[in-house]
């Protein structure tokens, strides 16, 4: 099996929509802070007319780990709607110019290329309120052998469960993956979205995903614990290999009776925590695709990460692993 | 007279597109470095496909002076021309957010809403590669005595003279304001745009502009000479208030028998130089609609152009003067 790709993605393609805010415009609009909320085209747009200045580039979780999987050096391919509008285009622009095969052309019809206005408060943190548009129509159709290919690895993000056709697509993803020996990774999205499909999640788990990629309330609102403790004990009667990120307590990699702890670099100054965790799986993904120990894909995906946070913005940077040692 | 908007700009509305490059892309694609070129929608197509992953703000060189003027306090309003997609609508959210009064509706049909690919290379000069999109088709018909109103002061862009109208819609522009008492200011725009219009420019420049706005290259090819002292010289044939900006030499104030040199505030650290002449515009304006002396419109400039030098983005921030002392 030709397994050139090392990395297929299928996620949202989202193009984001930076702006400052005061904490005063998150009550403002009945924003919980910190938090994604999917909101319709017209509540976006009502958003929208109330924010300043923005600042647009490509975004979305799983996108962004194939950006930076690809600046890594990795061979990566990608799976995600957008329509033929300025704002698609920006978004398969971005992706095509790292190398990456995207695998759908942009729709000629239907909702506009999805968008997440990111308000950024004075601490730093982002609140997002996503508009999801074309990606709504991803489709069991879109999956097929020739856009899934071979892949060696394939990673899906957890919100494409919200997605109509999202559970259906992801189980004909992952029956063309297991029929051609591509490893298949979930990222876990973030623990609302945990709680909405946690069943087809176990599911999914269970039958077919190998990797779980998530974090400390992620994994913990998956498999019903209240402390991080209680998940790796529960963790015992999966097969799966996890990796977890647990922010300034560094990641936890479990796969059987093995278990790896990496602790996390200390640093000056957080810039913006977005895209961390992205980025870590980018790193992560890229050490386990070229067959490194379990140990080296954790510290890959640690410097990763840490890297990003002290950094504006959410993607790996090209030429990092020069500055890796 | 209402005198109630302090400045109106008229320019063109373009989003910028910046993407980090080498120095061997530059050379590829036959720019020369720290230049602006025009290019046709192909052409830009072309170079767009082969840049890396872009970062789109709104742009435009008296589009931020009016968005820097605005930030500062000032009551600023536009004309510029878009069209109703998805770069245009991003444009003209970018100004109304900061409360400056669009005074044209994004076009239903044309040209697409220009844009500006801005390659940054290592040493954070940037080069530019401008489609001009919906702005060339900014008409006579769009300066009326209701889009230009009755601004305190009217600051249109050299640039404007490159559109098939620029010309005879300056010239109504400028009547327009004679007629409402109006101050009529003009940017020289860059050296290369004065060597297009020099005569056209000289006939407006002793024809209705009260305030010229250059860098010391654009005065120098104004007045056809070899050196800025030959240039003072020579400006002693004018009745202008000249405000020129020399870079790390500070800016000088000529006005009849009036001179005044403001001198550079040392910088430690230079991260952009985009956008310093339009911040220095801004301020001098701000201080110039209100009333204030000459040599302060100079400190507030030389305060705002420093800022810009300082930070990534060519915009002043909200709240800047509380900084200003």
């Amino acid at each position: 099996m030709d397994h050139s790709v090392q990395l297929l993605g299928i996620s949202n393609a989202i193009v984001d929509i930076l702006a400052h805010v005061d904490a005063d415009f998150l009550e403002q609009i009945g924003a919980v802070p910190g938090s994604m909320t999917l909101v319709d085209m017209d509540r976006a747009r009502e958003i929208y007319s109330q924010m300043g200045p923005a600042t647009e580039m490509s975004g979305g979780s799983v996108a962004n780990t194939v950006a930076g999987f690809a600046n890594l050096g990795g061979s990566g391919a990608y799976i995600g709607r957008v329509k033929a509008d300025q704002l698609g285009g920006i978004f398969n622009h971005d992706m095509r110019s790292l190398g990456i095969d995207v695998r759908l052309d942009a729709a000629r019809d239907g909702a506009p290329t999805a968008r997440s206005l990111i308000l950024i408060t004075a601490d730093g943190q982002r609140t997002m309120q996503t508009y999801l548009g074309a990606c709504t129509e991803l489709g069991v159709a879109d999956i097929t052998p020739e856009s899934v290919g071979t892949p060696k690895a394939m990673l899906i993000e957890g919100y494409v469960w919200d997605l109509p056709e999202g559970p259906d697509l992801t189980a004909k993803a992952i029956k063309i993956a297991k029929q051609n020996g591509t490893t298949v990774a979930l990222s876990l999205s973030d623990s609302f979205c945990v709680e909405r499909h946690r069943d087809s999640f176990e599911h999914a788990v269970r039958n077919g995903v190998d990797i779980v990629v998530a974090d400390e309330d992620e994994v913990n609102a998956l498999v019903g614990a209240e402390s991080f403790d209680d998940a790796l004990e529960a963790l015992d009667d999966y097969d799966n290999l996890f990796a977890m990120t647990r922010s300034d307590k560094g990641s936890v990699i479990v796969h059987g009776d093995e278990k790896i702890v990496q602790p996390a670099t200390p640093v000056d100054e957080v810039v913006d925590t977005t895209g961390a965790g992205d980025a870590y799986t980018a790193g992560f993904l890229y050490g386990w695709v070229n067959d490194m120990p379990l140990a080296e894909c954790a510290k890959i995906g640690t410097f990763c990460g840490t890297t990003v946070i002290q950094q504006l913005g959410a993607r790996i940077e090209p030429g990092l692993l020069d500055h890796y040692s």
